[in-house]
């Protein structure tokens, strides 16, 4: 699949406008009725698989494109490109972040008047992609029970700068000690007004209401 | 616990010798017979629940101190000074690494010559720590089971520059699709002279050869 998948370096730019440019992109996209949604988590948390699950229920219902920024591989967006939705890789190179400067280069390389939802996946890292916005219209981060339910103490700009929250590998909670009651609250306390979505990617569970929550603000976002 | 914690505000500094100030810190620490270990991985991976698992075995057999870096907050100082070892809380405010001028500050705080052992507990972050040499002597990560086998081909500089490789919550193995010989041979491929332990810091499964292995490496280096 390699052959495939478009891949495009990007570099870290001294750019003191980073908003300025975010806000700008969110102009375009809503000129070019398109929703773009910035997904974060830790390394591992289940970024790909999540939107592989989103993508398998949104198929026929939005014209889909998906951005995978990686480090130094391009495995992300192979397994995208299996599902036959465009994916175009950005490789950072060892940089820890997207900003709208890397993510305006990611949408240029797609067609964005053939689209309706991009998804980004950010770089796996709950601190610096907190930092930077990306132009996405909606932020979503993933919490994997097996990181533990003390993360929110821990990364709180993260969990204050989202939109969403989804609790990934809840079949994990049977083995865990992952207290859902303590983090709600944490994360609460942080952002009263995220929506939190309890999912397991891997087999299914939750989705729907996730994806439900997502089509209703995509098409809100994309109408005339 | 709060009020036991010594916490220390850092801040990135324009240092252009990093690298410098870092072989000059293990002189130092020759010098003083410490050995200093620096603890990588995701969030979530399990660093604190290693360490107390690391300080029970080693405690009686070395003076130990530990250096715990967080963005924002103190509760992992506040778990490792429970056990009555010395714990130095580096609060980066932020910022995504330790680096060599940061945990100087830190080693400065405590009392060196009553320590043999110093582990830091570095920012949760596969991506920016890997560039920043801390001045410890030995660098080792930790994956956990639940992240994926994928992780060292997403993030190759991490498994690059570490001497050992803990595979954490080995106990999820029976429920998760993990492929431990998958993840050893890419990890293998980027550092052919890695250790690899695999444990449950949770219920101490494979301590032992871990702490057996560290115990020897701090014998040697403090020895006078």
């Amino acid at each position: 699949m390699m052959e495939e998948i478009r891949l495009i370096e990007v570099k870290e730019e001294i750019l003191s406008d980073n908003k300025g440019l975010a806000d700008q992109l969110r102009l375009d996209l809503k000129k070019s009725h398109t929703f773009l949604l910035n997904l974060m988590s830790s390394p591992g948390a289940g970024k790909t698989t999540f939107i592989l699950a989103t993508i398998a229920a949104l198929q026929g219902k939005f014209r889909l494109g998906v951005i995978e920024a990686d480090i130094d591989s391009v495995v992300d967006a192979e397994r995208v490109a299996k599902t036959g939705v465009t994916a175009i890789q950005l490789r950072t190179g060892g940089f820890c972040h997207l900003d709208a400067a890397m993510v305006s280069k990611g949408l240029e390389a797609l067609d964005l008047s053939t689209l309706d939802l991009v998804i980004i996946e950010n770089v796996g890292n709950l601190v610096c992609p907190a930092e930077f916005d990306t132009g996405a219209v909606r932020n979503v981060m993933i919490l994997s029970v097996p990181e533990g339910d003390d993360k929110p103490l821990k990364y709180p700009l993260m969990f204050s700068i989202c939109d969403v929250l989804i609790v990934n590998k809840i079949d994990y909670l049977p083995i865990s000690d992952f207290d859902l009651g303590a983090m709600r609250e944490r994360v609460l306390k942080l952002n009263p007004g995220i929506k939190i979505f309890e999912v397991s990617a891997k087999n299914g569970t939750g989705i729907e209401a996730w994806t439900g929550w997502l089509e209703q603000e995509a098409r809100a976002f994309i109408a005339p």
